[in-house]
């Protein structure tokens, strides 16, 4: 048999949830799929607090002003938006729109209620993976070791981990994170497989037409 | 941190059915994944006809007689069944539900209309793959290609794959198998995936309730 040229076929993107109480290890499992897999980007939200050192406009956030978030958010341009300690959040529709037809996936790092938001109006390109801890001792144990939060950063996002979790019904996959490159191994087949979804592979009508025509 | 012994959550099997036409390259495809993964196995049908030289009953069938057949089929014991040529096939349903509920997998190699009876049977079980050739071309070669068959047997092939391929839209996944390997990734991430399935994962409920004890 002949050398074949790996068949290609034009596929909607999709968007790739990702969600888990602080410590599951979830920016971690961010990372490594980004840096594994060219074909999906990080979401980038618009924001209205101010950059921190170090943060780029247009890569960790495009910094807005309050009255701008707000016309977007009345003119319907952001798929789903939160207010955290008095700071505004939000996913522009836009670019996320352009990413999926162009076959391209976005990642999202949002918590229940942003999923929920999302879900409401792309449900279809939506895949909710949520990423427990093996054991609350783990959970714990990871919270600690990030050096950089004081203790009671530590209590309060301990406090915060059940409310969190109560919501791991809501996702289509369950991953337990108890080794890093085991999990990075699970995420990446559910992305491989959701691209394989016979309803986003959107050229198969086309492709089947042509071998029919020479059968 | 210390070292943690994988997590194993009790989950519920399933069912993956992968159709293709005569020449799509299914059969190789299912020799890799059984050879590969154990907690996957076949699906041993029952049949009316004879043992050919070298089948074993009760591994590549279970061979019986007609009446045993119709009593199966009255009786509900059948998951799908077909006649061709005269003999009768059928999936026993006791084997299957006791595979689901011990979290093993079953393989099936069935055609179109089989996937559709275990659909209304075992929808919430079932896992759907479609593998196609990467053009005609291909899957003539295919055919030709198997020394055993007359070239009579090759153009009746030819001549049904048409029909088999237009049900393509009935299936989860859709895999184009221009390559053996590369698609034995594909349909191996798909189980991978499809285990992680959050409502497969029947022991979640127990398990995210014991963590939440500790939290």
């Amino acid at each position: 048999m002949s050398k074949i040229a790996p068949t290609s076929i034009p596929r909607r993107g999709l968007l790739l949830v990702m969600s888990s109480p602080s410590g599951a290890g979830k920016t971690t499992l961010s990372r490594k799929l980004l840096a594994a897999d060219s074909n999906i980007a990080m979401s980038v939200s618009v924001t209205t607090r101010k950059p921190r050192p170090g943060e780029v406009d247009g890569k960790d956030y495009h910094f807005i002003d309050q009255a701008t978030f707000e016309k977007m958010v009345a003119a319907g341009e952001l798929l789903e938006w939160a207010t955290v300690f008095g700071n505004s959040y939000g996913t522009p529709k836009k670019p996320v729109e352009e990413a999926l037809a162009k076959g391209r996936d976005v990642l999202f790092d949002i918590d229940w209620q942003g999923t929920q938001q999302l879900a409401q109006a792309m449900e279809d390109d939506l895949v909710r993976v949520f990423i427990l801890p093996p054991n609350a001792e783990t959970l714990r144990d990871r919270l600690i070791g990030r050096a950089q939060d004081s203790s009671s950063v530590v209590a309060k996002r301990m406090a915060e981990a059940p409310r969190e979790i109560s919501h791991w019904p809501e996702y289509d996959y369950v991953v337990v994170n108890d080794d890093a490159d085991a999990a990075h191994l699970k995420v990446t087949a559910i992305l491989t497989a959701e691209r394989l979804r016979r309803r986003r592979q959107v050229g198969l009508t086309d492709f089947v037409r042509v071998m029919m025509k020479d059968l």
